[in-house]
């Protein structure tokens, strides 16, 4: 044990983030404490503040700092278009990609047989519920070109169709098996405009 | 801007971190952001904790919660040989090896004459201090297998001759090249095992 306790504890926590294995969390670890002013103080609180203040949007399902979120919020947006992704992830992307002026709805997953996911564990009820009330003329699925992405835009649409909302879904140009969040924003931008009906 | 402003500013420090890109640095932090009371606020006061908690050993230059750290106290190890390695990450990489019983001494960096790094920037003047003072019997070289690894070995060896201590440098089986820390531990254990006179 040449490592103090607060450093295990800490390597460990950094370790269960995505992408960092035990390895690079020490480095991590190491880097930081050679400036914990410049760094490490102002994670600590940003992580605190990020925790106490930021909520998912009670309308999208977007994370901000305030509910509804500002895209929500915001006049400039048209609010008749609702983009549907599979997670917060994939949103992000696409305002990144700013090919989306429209509003967004967070699934929070995909159906999954294999998984156990049912459409009672996604917020598609709310979503049924927005179109209805809102008087939405076209929903967007951006869902991930994978088996479980196409169960569910399947799904969508059957469902969406009593309420004679447009469905679109982003056309090919989305590699298959892939991910919405890995790719370039040309990529996306291009499968956007090239969208067609689902 | 879909990313709300504290949540943009935790992607941006966590995008500092060694083996961190922004792409991840958004993974993780939506990762965190889904359990903020399992993950985010511990990792904020472990952060915390260690900024406050941890400094460098006077003595070896290993970074612990006391001064002098754990190794440098602890009556088992042996206090006659030296181990000096270029960062703290060695060190590490070395005790997880548990290869060596003896004391440490982190020289902070190697001698690098393209990097503009000369003997007075390295810990090197506290390390014949350390020799004379102490009677250490030998010094473990363990730098890494690098043209400036090769220099600051050298010209510790010519250092270090004066007091007549015996001076030793990590076997062949370290890869040239190759950095320390990301070595298994049974390559570290060999090459610790069959160390040679510098
Ligand atoms: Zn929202
Ligand atoms: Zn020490």
């Amino acid at each position: 044990m040449s490592e103090s306790e607060p450093i295990e504890r800490l390597v460990g926590l950094l370790a269960k983030l995505p992408g960092l294995g035990r390895r690079s969390a020490r480095r991590a670890v190491l880097r930081m404490l050679m400036q914990p002013e410049a760094l490490m103080l102002p994670l600590a609180a940003a992580l605190r503040e990020a925790a106490e203040a930021v909520r998912p949007c009670a309308v999208c399902g977007n994370l901000d700092t305030r509910s509804p979120c500002a895209i929500c919020r915001d006049p400039r947006r048209e609010r008749g278009v609702i983009c549907v992704v599979e997670g917060v992830a994939d949103l992000w992307a696409l305002e990144r990609a700013q090919v989306h002026r429209g509003l967004y709805h967070v699934l929070g997953g995909t159906l999954s047989a294999l998984g156990g996911v049912g459409p009672e564990d996604l917020a598609i009820r709310p979503l049924l519920a927005r179109v209805a009330e809102d008087g939405a003329e076209e929903v967007i699925l951006a869902l991930p070109a994978t088996v479980d992405g196409a169960t569910t835009a399947h799904y969508l649409t059957d469902r969406l169709r009593p309420t004679g909302v447009r469905v679109t879904r982003l056309a090919q140009g989305v590699p298959v098996g892939g991910a919405l969040d890995v790719l370039d924003e040309g990529t996306l931008a291009a499968a956007v405009k090239a969208r067609r009906p689902a």
